[in-house]
């Protein structure tokens, strides 16, 4: 998972104006990526200018940083920790110079046919600094562009041999372009700065730059910006049949404020508890969550349900992400002092607790223990998802199917390894119904394990197979 | 504001156990000052050893400086940024050596007589290193130990002596000491470790440690802690006739987790949610909190009011204190950072808003504006306290007269400045039920403007005067 | 100007060696570059390691750093600030994975030819990542490689493209690899350690990892080092009639401690100043240096003078090159703080100065001021190079030929611009004797505006020319 | 060992210049110590101003800090690590108030009589919260402030309880005051500034900020600064018969730039050389030295002797104090990495090698194997010094007896310990006529082993005996 961003202001202005927006539009979408973040920006006439660097946001961009980026268009990317890939050359946004200028790339999303696509650029004599599928893009966005030399079409032909998830902000000499894939598997959305335009993974990026919200990008449409005061040109390239948005992206991925392809997804996220009261009713005293993810849905339970909602489990605020766990024996105490209990609110009563989703269960079981361990007399667990089951290959770190409770154990197992009184999973029907869209509108791979575009050795349907039929 | 702690551990241990026990005892208790915090520990037959600095407790102690910390017992400090005074040397726990052995003393609260007292030492021809009120309790406290070479003879006179409030944990000659002055007016409390003991200023400094809470110290008690496997020796030094707990822990200052003087503050916020839908209810679409200090109580005004509960404004969990604002242009979008409002949970709708207090006011007309700016219809603000109209003499860094809005303007003066429909805080009688103590058990200075000790220039009870009435 | 170091050590060892031994190479080489540092190591059958940064290399690389990077075979560079392009993107070694492997490049010197063979490149559709020549060799030496299949043959053809100084240390598939240009422009030289092979611009590092210094890389030379114990299979590629030592190394570049091309540099300074001495001769009290560039030739010029020499300017050791000057008006005081006088040894006496060379003339302007500012009566400026007149196209940040004062001036013009009273240069003949070559083997560019290889719009000497008749 | 400084400006000026200028006076003195350091400054009629930290001056002081740091007048200090009592308490300058004022000290020396004048101290209820006797002298001056009201006679009487060594920079209620003791064992100087006065520990620090030197302050002087435009008040408390100037600071402690007592400590450490060389000649085919502190004297030698002197150890000037030495085995290295040897400079060679002392003697012999190791023929050791005997109870942290090579072993032991051919140590009288004092005007006890002041259980002169019978 990552988190993109593109801006093209206005000039004159402050010249580092747009590398500020650009950071504080990743500070938005930091919950899209904490590994490491970048900034490119450029100006006419000019190089572009970049700052890379391994961490959080705030930590990677010091003021003086900022200043130096001087430029009134530009990309920015947040990327989230994945195994092995963690070394500055993989950061992004991913900058290379050609014979005819120089692109910069920042990508959210995964390549499903990224091993073959190198090996075919590779024995073309092809050299590569990192291993992302972020250099393949640029690589053959590149070659196409020196074939058609336009823009559009080279764009037209990318999407032709691409599979996969890819949402795109890109710098292309100097413009920035903004591309999401024909299934929309990632969002993407465009909003108007008073002074320019903004792209960005979610809306949150739009509303802290004060903008206005304007749509999301179609599915197969790519968006050229030509300066701040001019309508971005659009082509629309490919046209699905239907579209594969990512279903975890309401369930979990996107901040609860984000409105994607059309929803809020906190009202997402209330509707999924509403549901799940129905599905999975329980006598109880109290209806808590899982600090911060199951809050909206707890009160959607709660409404429906009738019993109170009450906060159970309260978190330190000012544990970060760079917490030193010294030592083993002081570990337990390490995850109290990031969540701790509110004892008597859970002191002989039955806790319902609402989560989005149960990984390998481990982080669930250790609430309930805590939640047993201060009274509680019973804990049903009530989980906003169906159980994960199939990992994802567009674009999200789920585990492999040996580390997923849900993919060797049946619920029963689940509940008797968490602990948990009863356990209730939404029912795929119920999500669905709760994101407000129809089934084939959604990648649902990860939970029924068929995918919409063919992944090796895994079920798929053919959505993207009658794309190759569209005419742009 | 400060927060407080002190273990005394079991030997053989780990050597630097009691390091850790006090630094993660403090990470509990960051949120009662975030400005410098200190640690020192002790070990039989050794001296103290000492570790502080300026800013957060994960930044000031590096694992090796906990390492360092050798011994198995010690006392820890955070310290509230509080203006003029924001320098090393002011740091705590201040160490002292004397001809007897050595002190170290850690405190919370405010001394009313500090001028006095520190006046009269400096009559004496003592010097001062520091500008804390801390520095003169520990002068006072040696001064009686070489008069009454006992250390509870010692704390009765210094008890008989200090005006103001102080809750305190010491180092005397390697033995830990909590002290609790004789209107409790901050608080303190115990708890049992599987290794020993701790003296925390909240329960949750105990629950993180995996510890028991045991009970509040009680006012003006003196709790020695000799050794792990010992009952720490008590001596109740003076009874007041009521006591003075600081109302304003219940409405802002403690964790919602904690449980202060045999109350949970958690409930302590809902059932001020509940009395205040009772006092000023109002037609509404949404209940809705300023987070995270209204949620408890705006809770609580949903379920007495029936009107749902739905989160409106974001907070962005990565933004932290050390966070950079540095052009004056960018500030509107550092605040948008920091809080975004979910717009269509407020479209067109009547929005009651619930907050602990006000104090200036601008940080409420800014939420007012930004839920109006997206679409609200009506915005009620509604504010779990009375009118906060005085300063606090007693260890909050309340703002003075002049700058608490309260203090000058009416109810609807301050209504029509922060901009909302309509404004109802709780009545103190509310407020006091919603406690559950009688007003005579609390000190409510801030609200009523009539302290519980004698302040030059404002009102005060009498309740401070009975004290020298009884007899130990 | 840059450093570059490469081991092939035996296994098994600490898996951390190599990367400590690169470390500890570059740490020696820090003089040929202060901006930025990497470190690359490889392992059979495991993927290369790669750690680099900007900055000097003790804060680069902390220990754990150096953990990480596991493998016993590895090279390592130190960079120079050069206007423009101090950016990550631009450190070295330079990775590349191509089709049937990878290579890390780390490379001194500069490519006469760099923007026609990038061009070419750019032409057959190849993009780049950096500004440097180093990936323009990278990929070059990928592109023979695709073709010859033959690491020897790949290089061979690589000799006959570039035009330029190259001295180059590179992991080809996780083999180190020594190449040194035709003409032999940057030093290189390799030492057998302990537990393997170590090759180095400088004998300095091989020194400091405790090595035998066998012998320099010959011009033209490629070495293959296939283990610890195996010798290194070699190869003379190309063979010139001369060679092209850069002169300057020997005036300032390299470590006094270094042997370059057979030759101690103390030992040439040594001879430098008695060589000026008799070139320049001047009735004075008392021979000075520039520290530290200047002692050895000093020292020598007081041998051959007879005149005693003695330290007049003490340097404090202790500022170092992130030294902060923050007011203008402090500025002074700061240069004062680096460099001061020791007055009485000047004071009323004819003062000798001697330095290597003068780039603006307004550092020596300085020292001559700050002489006569504590009372020397004479201060006569002895330069152990002639005027430096022309820019340096191989690898030297020279000033352009408007900063060189003695571009534009003539010697008696330098004079009164230094505030000298007299100012004396070492002849072009004096100091290839003291260097103990014949001119024809050495680079005198910067000297004498005459290239050892073609240089747009500058005069050359046809040395390169005869190298393409060379039979390998 | 310490350094200290304090200044005295006019107003107004910018409000940072005090802060700024001691900042450069104590980076002028970082040699005498780098453990910690601190600046205090005052301002009419505001209260002191504070900044201190651990480590080296740059590192300690951010140009914010010093920013922050307005005021006139101020004193700083520099602390050399001593064992045990590295803590952010020992740091100086020492602050304290007091009933009439406040007083900030900064001290360089040592109190032989610390532990009872604290005792009489503390018996009279005093408290103390650090380890150094400052704070002793501190107490101490306030007690006597309090009885005599004038700062004069106050000091007289501190001058007749305190024993041992004390050069005393102070702000007294934001005047400056110097005081040096009365055998004038550490130096004190005092130097003019375009703006104002200064005092500084060594004449480098009044070089290096602009000033012209004055002259010392005399033993048993106090001079009492009264702003920038009025001559400093002196007063000569106490007259001793004779002095006790430190000889180890002529020999090793001392800048060679600095003017001590009236003589360029460059000067003396050229005539030891020289003396050395009548003393204890050699036949040899080069003289050299271990470089920084060696070198004046190597100089003298070789012009004495008419052997010529070479540099033969080249140190590495970017390793600083900082530098890691992670692993046991790769120790060797790092002390390569440090120093190298000219190898051809020392082959089949006759070396002498000159240092100012011996205290371990471990260094020197890897100075000697590592000479011998590129091929020395002979390496004879000349010591400007005689042995060290003796510890230090006056200010220098030597070692202990046992540590002491000299202490334990007779000459040839050393020699042999060190694996020199020869071993010359200069006399006591060749050393006392390098300095160009007579032997009772200097404290020689390291060498001697007798004191000039009373230390238990160890010889002394009568010197301070006489000091009780001066009138003031």
């Amino acid at each position: 998972m990552c988190g993109i961003v593109g801006v093209s202001l206005r000039e004159p202005l402050e010249p580092h104006r747009a590398a500020y927006s650009l950071y504080y539009g990743l500070y938005a979408l930091q919950h899209r990526g904490q590994e490491s973040a970048g900034i490119v920006v450029s100006r006419d006439g000019e190089g572009s200018r970049i700052s890379k660097g391994m961490g959080m946001v705030p930590h990677i961009f010091a003021p003086d940083d900022l200043k130096r980026l001087q430029g009134n268009v530009g990309i920015g990317h947040v990327r989230y920790s994945t195994t092995g890939s963690s070394r500055i050359e993989n950061c992004q946004p991913f900058i290379i110079d050609y014979k005819d200028g120089s692109l910069a790339v920042a990508h959210n999303g995964n390549l499903v046919n990224y091993a073959q696509l190198r090996a075919g650029l590779e024995g073309e004599g092809r050299v590569f600094t990192s291993t992302t599928d972020t250099e393949v893009i640029a690589h053959l966005l590149v070659k196409e562009l020196l074939i058609h030399k336009d823009l559009v079409e080279a764009v037209r032909e990318l999407m032709r041999i691409l599979v996969g998830a890819y949402s795109l902000t890109l710098l292309v000499n100097g413009r920035l372009v903004a591309i999401r894939d024909p299934l929309g598997i990632r969002p993407l959305c465009i909003g108007r700065l008073e002074n320019g335009w903004v792209a960005a993974s979610e809306s949150v990026a739009i509303d802290t730059l004060g903008g206005r919200f304007l749509r999301d990008v179609k599915p197969g449409e790519i968006l050229m910006f030509n300066g701040a005061d001019e309508e971005p040109r659009s082509a629309r390239l490919y046209r699905a049949a239907t579209t594969a948005h990512c279903i975890f992206e309401y369930i979990y991925l996107a901040r609860p404020d984000a409105i994607l392809d059309g929803r809020l997804v906190y009202d997402t996220r209330v509707r999924i508890g509403e549901l799940l009261a129905e599905e999975h009713p329980a006598e109880a005293d109290v209806v808590t969550s899982v600090p911060d993810s199951g809050v909206a849905s707890a009160i959607g339970y709660s409404d429906r349900s009738g019993i109170p909602y009450r906060e159970t489990l309260m978190k330190n605020r000012y544990v970060g992400r760079t917490f030193i766990m010294p030592e083993a024996e002081m570990r337990d105490i390490a995850v109290k002092l990031k969540l701790n209990v509110l004892g008597p609110q859970v002191k002989d009563k039955r806790v319902i607790v609402v989560d989005d989703s149960i990984v390998r269960g481990t982080t669930v079981r250790r609430i309930v223990d805590s939640l047993k361990a201060r009274g509680a007399r019973e804990v049903h667990m009530r989980i906003g998802s169906p159980p994960i089951t199939s990992p994802c290959y567009l674009g999200v770190d789920m585990k492999s199917k040996g580390e997923l409770i849900a993919s060797q154990h049946s619920v029963e197992e689940v509940r008797r390894f968490i602990h948990a009184d009863s356990l209730g999973y939404l029912s795929l029907g119920g999500l669905v119904r709760a994101v407000g869209m129809t089934e084939k509108h959604l990648c649902t791979g990860c939970l029924t394990g068929v995918y919409p575009v063919e992944v090796p050795g895994e079920k798929w349907t053919a959505r993207q197979m009658k794309l190759s039929h569209f005419t742009p």
